[in-house]
């Protein structure tokens, strides 16, 4: 039976962490949301129509069978035992899921240099202080995030992770390199130089058949400016 | 043997979502750095010595024997499979940890009412700034949330979030009723009455005699202006 995923259908966001791990496992699924022009409200109905005996907070979501496992790290925490996409002694497997709910932390620091004063407010009305977190997020946190996963690919030797076997981990420090490429294209340019072993992980992610093929297909979504990756001139220098 | 926790000494800060599910679990543990003056060189030196082969990026985390588990979602999940505070069937499980993941956003969200530019600003330095986003926090984001748990009780029938037994993630709600009353005394006084369930769960979770020892002992810090919940007057109206 294929997976279900529920998330929003015109961003990348939090679920692209959820889909690039579908796409590296060949996992049949169905991006419910995408699917048609009903495909939000049928998402809505399912989290609020009191449906679901275990109904999620949020999308993103996954549905397998009667399962609904929600949160990113959650969802691939799940996966990652399915699909062979993380290890299986129990040490490494809660190392990863801390692995991963470090990315969490980061991705919404990220979401944070736009929103600064929260989800409820536009960029537009946040600007100054956008700017100044921002000016500290390149100063002190990318370096502080970025640095701790490239001491972990020196340490295992790379080029993922946990050594030569990919795991779910590996594709989601991908996706922050590529947002923050796109995101901030100067400051990351200054920066890269710092974490060699991390462009030689989003290197090998790229060049992995299943994931070449979804970055080239209308799955994978363009960045935009209502993810958690955006480009803002003001916030680039 | 006894579990070793790592977290600094003088904040209930995330560390206390773990501290109350060990006081609740009845476990033997050592909480490493308020053990002697020099518990918490002695965490740091742990955390970057390079002893450990699967380093955390920050406390807190749980050592038990040669396992190391960080991130209080992550350490909640390991302990509530071996101390009875969690269902053992796999749908419940992975729902009880998208719930504590989605405790772990609204603290995030607490914190940033009094640091919205980010950890590395002092709250003096950005005082405007929280004000505002305190007001959005109260208007929007609290009401989302713990309207959410409030539904989650109402489904269950309560007192707990899975029924009649409690489980971790009751634990941490009950958590964050105290954290609010004590940071927002006026506005948690207006906003209770729309929370009924949740502050039936709080006052029997504080009737729990594990819990209640705990309370009273010099084990419970006491809330400070240098945790995540911090009463300051001007956020409070």
């Amino acid at each position: 039976m294929a997976y279900e995923l529920y998330y929003w259908p015109t961003i990348q966001g939090r679920g692209e962490f959820v889909r690039l791990a579908l796409a590296e496992a060949g996992a049949n699924y169905v991006d419910v949301a995408r699917r048609g022009a009903n495909g939000v409200p049928k998402m809505r109905k399912l989290m609020t129509s009191g449906r679901l005996s275990m109904p999620p907070y949020a999308p993103p979501f996954l549905k397998s069978g009667d399962l609904v496992v929600s949160h990113v790290a959650n969802i691939l925490l799940y996966l990652g035992g399915r699909h062979g996409l993380a290890p299986k002694a129990e040490a490494a497997k809660h190392w990863l899921h801390g692995l991963q709910l470090t990315v969490t932390d980061f991705v919404s620091e990220v979401h944070d240099t736009h929103h600064p004063l929260g989800p409820t407010f536009y960029y537009e009305q946040q600007r100054a202080a956008a700017k100044r977190r921002t000016d500290e997020f390149w100063k002190l946190r990318v370096p502080k995030y970025l640095g701790y996963f490239e001491g972990i690919l020196k340490r295992s030797g790379g080029p993922f992770v946990t050594g030569r076997k990919l795991t779910y981990v590996d594709l989601s420090l991908f996706q922050l390199i590529e947002g923050l490429r796109y995101a901030f294209p100067k400051r990351m340019r200054r920066f890269e130089k710092n974490v060699p072993r991390l462009l030689v992980l989003r290197d090998r992610v790229t060049a992995r058949p299943r994931i070449k093929a979804y970055l080239a297909s209308d799955k994978r979504i363009a960045f935009n400016e209502h993810g958690i990756f955006r480009r803002y001139k003001a916030l680039d220098r």
